[in-house]
């Protein structure tokens, strides 16, 4: 049964040599590592916008003004740190995520922290993602029949992540044909918003603005408050959720066509040029516009409503549906790249085991299915709100960002100490005109890069402690616990492998002498089980059976002990009193007895059991020899094997 | 831990030659035995205003004084049975329950459906019997500042019943200490309220009469209407809850001084004169005194209220205080008799074997604990309201009585032809004047015995249809419905431990020829948990050892089959493909093939397994062999043992 339901879901089982590797163009490699990126757009303005709200009413609504120069802030650290991944995908051609660049240059902890955010980061993805997913279609709605939706974005939110992870346990793969449309759609929709959106308003000029402060939705957790630095600051933070997703490409390299990094550094290029465009061209739209957050509409729908009237109208709906599925793909991305991390900590014996296992359509199904469920308990607990999200995203993100950005400083050092030995050894060994392989690899103008690594990694360090002070009470000092926890996780998990390894290990083992054990048979009576029981015990047994009656009543007892001479096939009938009606305790101390009397010798314990034909009849046997196995279970040196006697009805 | 908590609730264990028994004076037997039959006073004749309460209107309140003209119809159906049990306390000295009276003389089934409606009435009487004490407490504090606990009346009567049962698994005897107190305070406290009560009726007259129908409470699912026979026939049934426990007697005859059966005969009169007297007076008060069924007040703590005022005001609450106490020694007869029958029942393989074990404190703990669920269970959903309990209560009893005094007629047929044989084999073997000792037990005056058993069985056949019919839509149908179900529950396993035991007998069993296995050793790798495994299966093989390793990577295959020579202590190295990176399906194919070519022998599946040294690394550990040995085990011919490993840290 639980088998059916399991390949309806998720499809028959694939051979191993089935896992194929498609090799990307840079067209299609953009659609399937954007997507994330990309999709940031459709919140990262409103929730500039949410934090500036707060300071609405003091301000009289200029605050909102500052959208503008944030986002321009947010655009040149955008542009810093994606020349910053350049550097790494030409140095890690090979992928070069933040937990490898992390732990091959900084160290263990540090890898070990930067996977820990990335984790998180992952699972945050997914959460805030479908909750935008569905708030762009909840949106979409708002004035029509189907205005109730609204009411059950939870719901909403758990069916996405739901069919999402069923679809990646089938083995979705991250193929250009499913992410291509929906990406391009997605991009050329909003591009073209934007154009039409700046058009309209140097044509009609904006709607009646709505007042300032009218049923305005502010960031969760603040006061109403004058315009401060910090709370710009704080704008700023939020905003900084558009930068999620950016380093997915230098995680990918090997997904190019040759040559991979030179064409995905290319790809990087335009990713950043065009969220930057995205991203600004909606906050300049929504200060045009004068849209402000409201509790049931996202911040592009409203000013997609006013773009878009008349014989336009229609255009809204392709704006919203773009965004929506842009928002399930890059949910999407998580899902292939938790199951990935946690594979790659599996194998280096950080996570247990199982994340390590490829299920039956060859995808990592565990690490799928965690993700899911804490997804879902995420959204669960924030009601599916992505302004509550938010706070907790980008501590993650941008502790990532810097932890990747030092591993590049301390790689370009340690490039530069290779070349200089290089320069040594050219002098030394083999003279100058000699080239030694491994300095091809290293380039000459690591100055350049250890600049540039060198800004990213001070850059992202200052934004992550901006995020921390501004959003610590806001939900971040969750993340703040969260990854010590999972860091020391991870460590317990591989001290205890290591030990285990140690502990296995069969260096230094000697050869030992053959085993010799007593076999002793607990029996409830004489009966056929009992008999198959005693002749298995007999034929195992390196020396003589010893069979264990309980006494509980003296009329049984004799019977017994008349009907041993024909049915105990040789075995030693040993009777043992119990005055308290017990079965496990005489048992257990006849045992220990027999330990200690055989010295360092295995006991057998052979119990007799019947399998009925039906499960109802569980309930009716065999529920002494599950509590005498339950107690045996931990005794060192006592081996207990069941001889089941399957009765036919 | 758990043991602990076990201890100090339960207290320590007894020795099984402490099971003591107590013979009881007739004094102390009538205390004993008939807390449950006179308890019911404290409801019965309330059970019988509330039905003629649903006619109070449409008579302008002279429904009421049907009330005496019932109750005196109850008490003759009462003495019918009593004098009815003093025929079976004769036949049966040691102790004739309905159970035991039915089964030997009109066969299993109706045995068996004599316990069915036993167990269903002791279940009944616990949740009947409690409610209407808690009942007697919630009225007492009407008016007071603890009005506030008839809101929780459910939740003090599982309070109670989780006190009684705790009581019982401490091993409570139903010793005369314990019962006489309370027993003859109650007695001695309403006959003494039924004499005053009189004599302040005739005296003072009552006070100033309720009108009829005002806040009066009505029988649950009754509407208002007419006085009709159908409803007065209602009434009586509800009244005849007076007869509940009156059975108790006959069962304990054994725990009589001697002569028993002469001893146990007086008490029965004693104790029918009592509950007559008892519940017709207070039936009789109700009526001089026009009290009404009110919701939050009991009948019998109204009418107390209006006699003992002024000086006597604090016997009101020696009234209630008795009542309370004499309905949870009520209660508490059931904790007895409950799991002795269902003890019965299963050394008479009608109900699971566990149900026939004593417990740490020589009682029979599983009985005890069903009981207390099942009751706490009723209470719950019946709101903790006796008056929606009570036409559940009467069916059981009365298909019991019923059974037990049928039972007792076919007894005094038999014992008819037992004289008859008797006087023939006088005649025809060995003369008139020898006596043959079975026949002194077949008392001559077998007609007169047979008449009054014979009437007995009549009256408490009509009372049961009766009861049916006035009652089958108000809750009766349940009963109807459980009692054949659980004669269907009883014969299921009663035919399950038969075939059991017609499979394990070893009749016709022939000696068997020494058992021959073939030892498999499903392996993860090399390692010492690994060698241990492999060393032992070596020591039980009376053949070949074979180690079974799945492929799911050709690097790691290689590297064990290098390491094989060396610790592969003699076994061959199987190797199996796993195209589907699956463990379990090619080990069980390889099993069954195995299986297939050895014939009838058994394969012992020798399992390498480690047990960490804390709980949670059980998590990191021992997946596949979970999985392996479920799917093995209702394997036929497949034996697993686990040799544990044991870490040390």
């Amino acid at each position: 049964m639980a088998t059916a339901v399991k390949r309806l879901l998720v499809g028959r089982a694939l051979r191993t040599e089935q896992a194929s590797h498609e090799r990307l163009t840079k067209k299609t490699a953009l659609a399937v590592f954007s997507s994330d990126a990309l999709s940031s757009t459709a919140y990262a303005t409103e929730e500039i916008l949410l934090v500036l709200a707060v300071a609405a009413a003091a301000t009289s609504g200029a605050s909102f003004t500052y959208v503008v120069p944030i986002s321009i802030g947010i655009a040149v650290l955008l542009g810093v740190v994606a020349t910053s991944y350049r550097q790494t995908i030409h140095a890690y051609p090979s992928g070069g995520g933040a937990y490898i660049v992390a732990k091959e240059n900084l160290g263990t902890t540090p890898g070990l922290i930067a996977a820990a955010s990335l984790l998180v980061d992952y699972v945050l993805t997914v959460s805030v993602s479908i909750a935008a997913g569905v708030a762009a279609i909840t949106s979409a709605v708002q004035g029509t029949s189907y205005a109730w939706l609204d009411e059950h974005r939870v719901m909403l939110c758990l069916v996405f992540i739901a069919l999402i992870a069923t679809a990646n346990l089938r083995g979705v793969r991250e193929s250009g044909s499913v992410f291509a449309t929906p990406t391009y759609v997605f991009v050329i929709s909003f591009l073209f918003m934007i154009a039409f959106g700046l058009f309209h308003y140097f044509t009609y000029g904006a709607a009646a603005a709505v007042p300032a402060t009218a049923a305005l939705k502010t960031a969760e957790g603040y006061s109403l408050q004058p315009l401060t630095l910090f709370l710009l600051l704080g704008a700023f933070s939020n905003g900084c959720a558009a930068l999620t997703g950016i380093e997915a490409i230098s995680n990918g390299v090997q997904a190019f066509k040759k040559p991979e990094a030179q064409n995905a550094a290319t790809t990087v290029i335009w990713m950043a040029l065009l969220l930057t465009t995205m991203f600004l061209g909606t906050s300049i739209l929504a200060y045009l516009y004068q849209v402000h957050p409201k509790e049931s509409e996202t911040v592009i729908s409203q000013f997609a409503r006013i773009i878009f009237t008349g014989p336009w109208g229609w255009f809204y709906y392709v704006i919203q549906a773009a965004t929506a599925a842009i928002l399930v793909l890059a949910a999407n991305t998580a899902f292939a790249d938790f199951p990935r991390l946690s594979s790659l900590l599996a194998r280096d014996r950080f996570l247990p085991r199982q994340f390590a296992n490829r299920g039956d359509r060859l995808v990592f199904s565990n690490g799928i299915v965690i993700l899911a469920i804490l997804s879902g308990l995420l959204v669960i607990a924030f009601g599916g709100d992505t302004s509550r999200l938010i706070p907790l995203y980008a501590v993650g993100v941008f502790l990532s960002f810097t932890l990747s950005q030092s591993g590049m400083v301390v790689h370009w050092l340690r490039e530069r100490a290779k070349l200089r030995r290089g320069a040594e050894s050219r002098d030394e060994e083999t003279g100058p005109s000699y080239f030694v392989t491994d300095e091809v690899t290293a380039p000459a103008n690591w100055k350049k890069s250890l600049v540039i690594n060198g800004v990213g990694a001070l850059a992202t360090f200052i934004v992550l402690c901006v995020f921390i002070a501004t959003k610590f009470i806001h939900g971040a000092w969750i993340v703040v616990v969260v990854i010590p926890l999972l860091v020391w996780f991870f460590k317990a998990i591989h001290k205890h492998y290591v030990m285990v390894a140690k502990q296995l290990s069969t260096e230094g083992l000697q050869p030992l002498p053959a085993v010799k054990h007593t076999v002793i048979v607990p029996i409830s009576g004489l009966h056929r089980g009992v008999v198959y029981a005693l002749r298995y015990a007999r034929s195992i047994a390196t020396d003589k059976v010893q069979a264990v009656y309980v006494d509980f009543e003296e009329e049984a007892t004799a019977t017994l002990k008349d009907k041993w001479e024909r049915w105990g096939t040789g075995a030693q009938l040993v009777v043992l009193r119990s005055p308290y009606r017990e079965l496990t305790r005489p048992l257990l101390r006849h045992i220990n007895r027999i330990a200690k009397e055989n010295g360092n010798e295995i006991i057998t314990v052979v119990l007799p059991e019947f399998i009925p034909a039906k499960w109802w009849q569980h309930f009716l046997h065999n529920q002494s020899s599950l509590l005498l196995k339950g107690s045996l279970l931990f005794k060192k040196g006592v081996i207990v094997t069941s001889v089941p006697y399957h009765l036919e009805r």
